[in-house]
């Protein structure tokens, strides 16, 4: 990959075909086992180095587009992150958005639903907090919680405050179908969507929550809640596999980033983002005759002064 | 009709029989000529009197019906209404809904959209309002205006900030399948719909206005705008229409409402809303035995001091 002193429609052209094998636009034949968490694509681990210096010229691409998406203020990104705990969402956050300004990106958390909140239909809060025109949102962890951990634990949905008699076994389809109008919805109203998950393996979990462990820095980030929730890997991967085959999109994709490696995994999210944008092909406003002839007189004006 | 005197499921009954004329759930062959904005039932001029005393009992009735809504806190109520100008929109929310406690009823109007607003989806501001599990809420005007004003006055549809390229002649039809999916989702989730078109003739819209115009208690209601609006009665028609035919269904079904006489239309409202509420069969909460002993315990302290 010579990237580096590439024109940006030519970076944008290799993170298009980079990213490409790990987006899902039609998941009727998605298997989630088809994708190696510890795949690294045609780089090996010594290149680690190199990834590391083509991330961070990702990461000045994602910038520079980031800033046109802003000028043109009419279409947004959303992104949206999901995996297992010690995939990496935080860190692909930090390491792949830290380059863009943050006036024109926002991060999304959702924890547990407020009493307001659960008051509503359960799709309310999330759409409070999309990005507006010209911003990227990003939502770490998304309203895809909604069939995945309240999927695999019950109770959780026994306390939202839906009427039982709207609770029954097509629950899943019918939010799958949900999302698939919402997301159609607001991609014909200028949002393009970019699905992140984050494709761990349980044996490098177990590594990473050991490092955890281990690690007096990193102590902070263990909960005991994790290891629980090891107990149900099998439910909340048949819970992704089940997820994108039903709401993988052309204007929706998924991407199935291999997340073993975060230093390969990262490079996937950058070059996935950079293609959307880049498929937009925004250009920084043009400035008119009578625009023109507006700076001119401010100009003259400042220069009598 | 026997109203006054009868059990509430007596009254429930008479008001969904009453409302089911007006009630499309499938709009595949409807049409707007086929409702005439003059029909009131089998009542005539001089059973005004008698209609406005049953109002006042559907008012009743209402309030009883909401009281048990807010204590079961499981469904809300979404009350959407639309019409020309001066078909009585604002009269039917006060002589409808001034029995109900406003605790539990909220209505918002919709203004032009701020610039924040217009930097979102053009769903966005309308679900920030959607009422909360137990209340009922009216949109004085909806998310309809986006296939109505908007698609009559084309330059509505230009200042809202959608990439130009996403802008062709089938976003009438895709906000309509948003809206379907929309209401659907919503429906599944505990909200009640009810949609009403209170269909006025151009005839008694002409005979109001000139009666906003001669009467100086009126006049503050008369706005040259909406004279100006007359000139685009059968573009909305066709719209009205449109919409109707593209958005009726079973959970969320529109109520052609003939308007010219308001104390008719106040009681087909009044009727459906009864009828929609009623058909959940909403018992106050019971009382377990548990709770049973601890109000027992809280009389005998409070009986001891």
């Amino acid at each position: 990959m010579v990237f580096a002193a590439s024109s940006l429609s030519k970076r944008i052209r290799i993170c298009e075909e980079f990213c490409t094998p790990y987006r899902i636009t039609d998941g009727s034949k998605f298997k989630l086992k088809d994708i190696n968490p510890g795949d690294t694509g045609d780089l090996e681990a010594e290149d680690k180095p190199k990834a590391k210096e083509l991330l961070s010229l990702g990461v000045e691409t994602l910038a520079e587009l980031q800033e046109r998406l802003y000028a043109d203020d009419s279409w947004a990104l959303l992104m949206v992150l999901q995996a297992m705990d010690a995939a990496g969402k935080d860190g692909t956050i930090k390491h792949v958005m830290s380059g863009v300004n943050p006036q024109g990106c926002q991060v999304s958390s959702f924890k547990v639903p407020s009493a307001e909140e659960l008051d509503h239909d359960y799709l309310w809060r999330y759409v409070q907090r999309l990005p507006e025109r010209g911003r990227i949102g990003i939502f770490n962890r998304s309203y895809y919680e909604e069939v995945l951990v309240v999927r695999v634990h019950k109770d959780v949905l026994a306390r939202a405050k839906i009427p039982p008699t709207l609770v029954d076994t097509s629950i899943w389809e019918e939010r799958y179908e949900t999302f698939r109008g919402f997301e159609h919805h607001l991609s014909r109203n200028g949002y393009v969507i970019c699905k992140f998950f984050l494709h761990l393996s349980k044996k490098e979990q177990k590594k990473r929550f050991m490092a955890r462990l281990d690690t007096p820095s990193k102590n902070w980030k263990f909960s005991t809640a994790d290891i629980k929730e090891r107990d149900y890997w099998d439910d909340y991967q048949h819970a992704y596999e089940e997820m994108i085959r039903a709401t993988a999109a052309t204007h929706a994709p998924w991407f199935v980033v291999p997340a073993d490696n975060k230093w390969y995994s990262r490079l996937v999210v950058a070059s996935a983002l950079i293609a959307a944008l880049g498929a937009l092909d925004l250009k920084f406003p043009e400035i008119d005759d009578a625009k023109k002839a507006e700076l001119a007189a401010a100009r003259a004006a400042l220069e009598k002064e």
